[in-house]
């Protein structure tokens, strides 16, 4: 069983490909859509009264738990509304209004305490590791973060690292943190840290695997048109620890099994907007990407041979 | 055999790692050093009086015939001076002199024109295309470019571009030719206007390669010391055109296993200033970094079968 602390949200989204008004969005919702094709999901996060019946639908796609989704009476729901750039690489915030997130202290309830696999999204680092200690028999718990943090909260995000198994973030993020421009440095840098697996996401890039033994990169699934970006680490997250929750032990060629994955439901949240792909999405077309994801990165078997 | 044309320059070049002042650079210097582990390789480009015996003898490393290489009497050598920013991803070129550079005209023998495998480094495409028309017999053609002439000159590189098998840009200037953010759509745009190949040079995220029914994306080799990325492109032109010209016939593994190649002399290049690693580099360090780039991208056995 997966649990998820973090974001649930309206976003208001402009892209190159049009617009749209207060979708339903938020790290943990997009978390949740992904990773609950593997696995059990229980989100813990707080909403306001504008969270209505069809975003709790919504949330609850493939039987996630919404038990600890709090609604704090008289509050507004997270609300963030940006812009991309024509490339889809920049983006300009318009308007963030933090609602019921400002004051949210994560409860959980007994069953959410009792996850294998944790997935403390972008909060503040203090509540992270509030709720890391909440979950006690986690087997495998996995953090992402943002540049917010990293400037305000630096010691305390360290302290947090110190007591996950994964750190998620972009590329930019890792370098800001360690102060390191090269990525393999960077990531060797934050595994003297505490942590057994950096992901490295790189956006159209695709993201990169770093432990203490192994190098493992992979690009993203090849997309003639990216429709909205918004939510796709999330979406990897989902992915990744989803695959990783269901598929029990944490060995490296299950970790990169689970790179795939990750992939392929980021690719799958940017074809549309907000949650609309990934809500409506089957379990085959998922396997068939994966499957078309790894053979775009086959060199050949003979040459795998030379390996030894 | 392969011909190459393209400048042969001196470099004077700044990086966090420290600066070197008048080194051998040039395209056509760093792809023949690269390609020269495959296959017979002719260098046809321009020097001036300063291009001394000792810069003749790294051009000829590895037999690298330099009957072509054109003494312009009283004339100087192309040079370029260039400082790069703290992550390697930005650089600022401080010098140019074109010198003999400016109003070459590649003069080929008559064993040049018979190469197997023709790169047409980045210079003017009028004259890019006047030395394909001379290596009729060639089986595979490749060229490079840049902004300059996308601005500049873009009917004639695209008159170039129809003539040529394969493409070899960086993905910034793959997006401004074509006006695509998208990096598939705008190689899927190339591919209509004549050749069969594309490839994007993509940095420290790698290499992405594209046919009309294929993609392929390798990573860069992992580093944790980059100390000058000067020539890395054309290192990469190198390694991925001289093991087709190796190879025999191009396919679709061919050429992913020429991305291998390409990509790691491409990592050599940037171990060291100027051509000095690749110059003195063994055939088995790259077999070696080559099984060790493929073990990097390998998902698993039993997940490849999934391709059916």
């Amino acid at each position: 069983m997966i649990t998820v602390v973090g974001s649930i949200a309206f976003d208001s989204v402009k892209t190159p490909f049009g617009a749209r008004e207060r979708m339903l969005g938020g790290a943990a919702t997009h978390f949740a859509l992904a990773a609950s094709f593997f696995d059990e999901v229980r989100v813990v996060g707080p909403v306001g009264d504008d969270f209505d019946e069809a975003a709790y639908a919504v949330l609850r796609t493939r039987g996630t738990d919404t038990g600890d989704v709090e609604h704090v009476l008289g509050g507004k729901s997270f609300f963030w509304a940006g812009e991309y750039g024509w490339d889809l690489n920049s983006r300009e915030t318009l308007d963030t209004q933090l609602g019921v997130f400002e004051s949210f202290q994560p409860k959980l309830s007994p069953r959410s305490r009792e996850a294998d696999v944790l997935f403390l999204a972008n909060i503040q680092p203090d509540l992270q590791r509030g709720v890391r200690r909440q979950c006690e028999s986690a087997r495998f718990v996995a953090l992402d973060s943002m540049d917010l943090w990293i400037e305000t909260a630096r010691d305390s995000l360290l302290e947090t690292i110190a007591v996950v198994d994964c750190v998620i973030l972009n590329d930019a993020e890792l370098r800001q943190l360690t102060g390191r421009p090269n990525l393999v440095s960077a990531a060797r840098e934050l595994l003297g840290w505490g942590p057994s697996v950096v992901v490295a996401k790189q956006g159209e890039y695709g993201a990169t695997l770093v432990t203490a033994d192994s190098f493992f990169a992979l690009p993203a699934y090849p997309l003639e048109t990216v429709v909205d970006p918004t939510g796709a680490g999330d979406s990897f997250a989902g992915g990744f620890l989803g695959y990783l929750a269901q598929a029990g032990d944490v060995d490296q060629m299950t970790l990169r099994q689970a790179m795939a994955y990750g992939t392929v439901l980021a690719s799958f949240n940017v074809e549309d907007f907000g949650t609309e792909r990934v809500a409506s999405l089957g379990s085959e077309a998922i396997q068939e990407r994966v499957a078309e994801l790894i053979g775009f990165t086959q060199v050949s078997a003979a040459m795998a041979e030379l390996r030894g």
